[in-house]
């Protein structure tokens, strides 16, 4: 079944298409040492060492995967190792970097570079290439990992549904007089117990710290009436992310809360609404953020609508102003404006895939204010 | 409390000694984004994203922190805030990467990256800098970093402290019927509850997965008589690092291994015994490697001695072949030669510091194999 999952997922033929794309592309190979791109090509979860682990693919040629010989048998065990591969060892006083260029033609032209590289990778890369010209291979990946194949979006649901899980126990961790770091704490251990391999982040922003979204987990304690704004995610063991953001108030909020909060509601609808092939994101941030002006809110939402997501929790495409490359099927992305005029503030998140005539969102707990007694 | 310990770790003068060391190098400036350069520099521990944090050192000017507006709060609480730092935010349509040029001089030269840098961000500093050359900041900070200060020798004795009582507790959680990744999970629990903020890896490699140096967890059923290399670390709070190993059985291990176990010994202990200032990490290798070699177990024993650590577990200097820069007092590293004949093998780790006429041992518990009933 773990195979059978696994290849579902993460497809022999990628290794192929990342080969025609590089070739379309013009670039002459593109060098993907561990991170999110080398999983989504091979299935490998390697760990990002000093030691050089590097997906070799040229654009006219075998592509082949460059191992310190210490991670061979994690190599030859992940699924790169069923993929048909040449692995290829080295050794503690090996140089890794000169072996990757001896094997690539000398006028090997443009080499794309895994975005996540280390740049002291990237720049041993270029000493041993001197004569090549070096761009992210994001450009090429992008195209690829953007669009979710619908074994990812199965993913995707698999994460939002465990991150739901999650946010359905907050209501029994929020009392008054806990701190922010104690529910935070039982959040993240319920993150990890509803199924996800690791905790991303866990923000519980109470009172003020709700006007900051990125608040960090702090010793306050939680008082009645206090909305808190609750944004959690991790990373499932098949590899993709869950990202949602509730809100949760013990006893009853401000009323100048309520109003700004119903606003939000609104925002967030139409935003969510907006997503249709053909849409820009452009045009799915304003849905919302225009809603948010006319109410009087707009200094108040001052960050992106949202961000892609898949293997990363932040990946593209971002919901932003400027980005005008038309939404298409299988495109996943977080839909999270918020307001925050101070004393407190909202946001509401949910991850949603672009369908064929709309949208499937992969969150479905209460997008209202959940009042805690 | 935690500020004095904050500042005595961190201290304020980093910043300007960086400034120096990037001068004598003749770099035109340093950039430093979130990873273990920037925490050594000023003590915040920034989350690596795709919204560019950046602190630019030029070697001519005053130093600046680049943040994007939503970590802007996180960056003032952080002990960054207090250095008395210009903290230049940016804003979600802003190019930060045209904002750090904007503000260096057109002919700055060399620029130094953070080692760990994503070259996605890397390359976009080309773009923004074309006339700039890139190299590895990394030579500049390694000089810095290697040589531990007091108050990092102490951090890296409570990391050891905190790996040891793990290792104490190992015997109570290895029984015969256990699969690794029980025990894994336990370790890992234990390595939390005994003071580090973070897991970095556990390995628990029984019977033949101890012949491989870097085992997964995996569902192997332990059984007596079979030797156990349990190979674990995380990171404390104060951002130090802790990696030991040790090995186990339960029951009696078979006479073959007893015979190699007792050379590793010897060899683990002559490679700590050669450490002392002036002494050459190659020389550090081979006082152990020429031990197991004399055994017939050269061939066995096929990874370097050990590697520095500090702020990652992984760090300069290198204790390997080839590498004949002079030991110094406060350089900190592992010394962990291993023997893997086969379908068993063990390793013994320790963290060392050189001190001004020897070395100090970070770990103390019992290096020679640990009988479980």
């Amino acid at each position: 079944m773990e195979t059978d999952v696994t290849t579902e997922l993460y497809p022999r033929e990628r290794v192929g298409l990342v080969r025609e794309a590089t070739a379309k592309a013009g670039l002459g190979a593109v060098l993907l040492t561990p991170g999110p791109d080398l999983r989504y090509v091979t299935g490998y979860d390697a760990k990002q060492l000093e030691r050089l682990t590097c997906l070799v693919v040229p654009a006219d040629g075998e592509p082949f995967l460059v191992v310190p010989r210490l991670e061979l048998p994690a190599a030859q065990e992940s699924p790169a190792g069923s993929l048909g591969l040449e692995l290829v060892p080295w050794d503690e006083t090996d140089d890794p970097y000169a072996l990757v260029a001896d094997r690539l033609p000398r006028d090997v032209g443009t080499v794309g570079l895994a975005d996540r590289m280390w740049a002291v990778m990237a720049l041993r890369f270029r000493g041993a290439m001197p004569g090549a010209e070096q761009t992210a291979a994001g450009a090429v990946l992008r195209e690829l990992r953007m669009r979710k194949s619908a074994a990812e979006v199965a993913a995707l649901r698999e994460a939002g549904e465990a991150i739901d899980r999650v946010h359905r126990l907050v209501p029994g961790l929020l009392k008054a007089g806990r701190t922010e770091r104690e529910v935070g704490r039982d959040i993240a251990d319920a993150i990890i117990a509803e199924g996800h391999a690791q905790v991303d982040f866990v923000i519980v922003g109470s009172g003020p710290n709700g006007a900051n979204p990125h608040a960090e987990l702090s010793d306050r304690v939680i008082r009645p009436g206090e909305p808190v704004v609750v944004d959690i995610g991790g990373t499932m063991p098949s590899g993709y992310c869950s990202d949602s953001t509730r809100n949760y108030c013990v006893g009853e909020p401000p009323a100048d809360y309520q109003a700004y909060f119903a606003v939000l509601l609104e925002a967030q609808r139409a935003s969510c609404e907006a997503v249709r092939p053909g849409a820009t994101p452009e045009a799915v941030d304003a849905a919302g953020r225009d809603i948010i002006a006319a109410a009087g809110h707009g200094e108040h939402f001052f960050h992106r609508t949202g961000h892609g997501i898949g293997l990363e929790s932040h990946e593209e495409p971002y919901i932003v102003a400027g980005n005008r490359e038309p939404l298409e099927p299988g495109m996943a992305f977080s839909i999270e404006p918020g307001i925050y005029p101070g004393p407190h503030g909202a946001r509401i998140e949910d991850i949603v895939v672009c369908t064929e005539d709309g949208y499937e969102p992969m969150n479905t707990t209460e997008r209202g204010l959940v009042v805690v007694d």
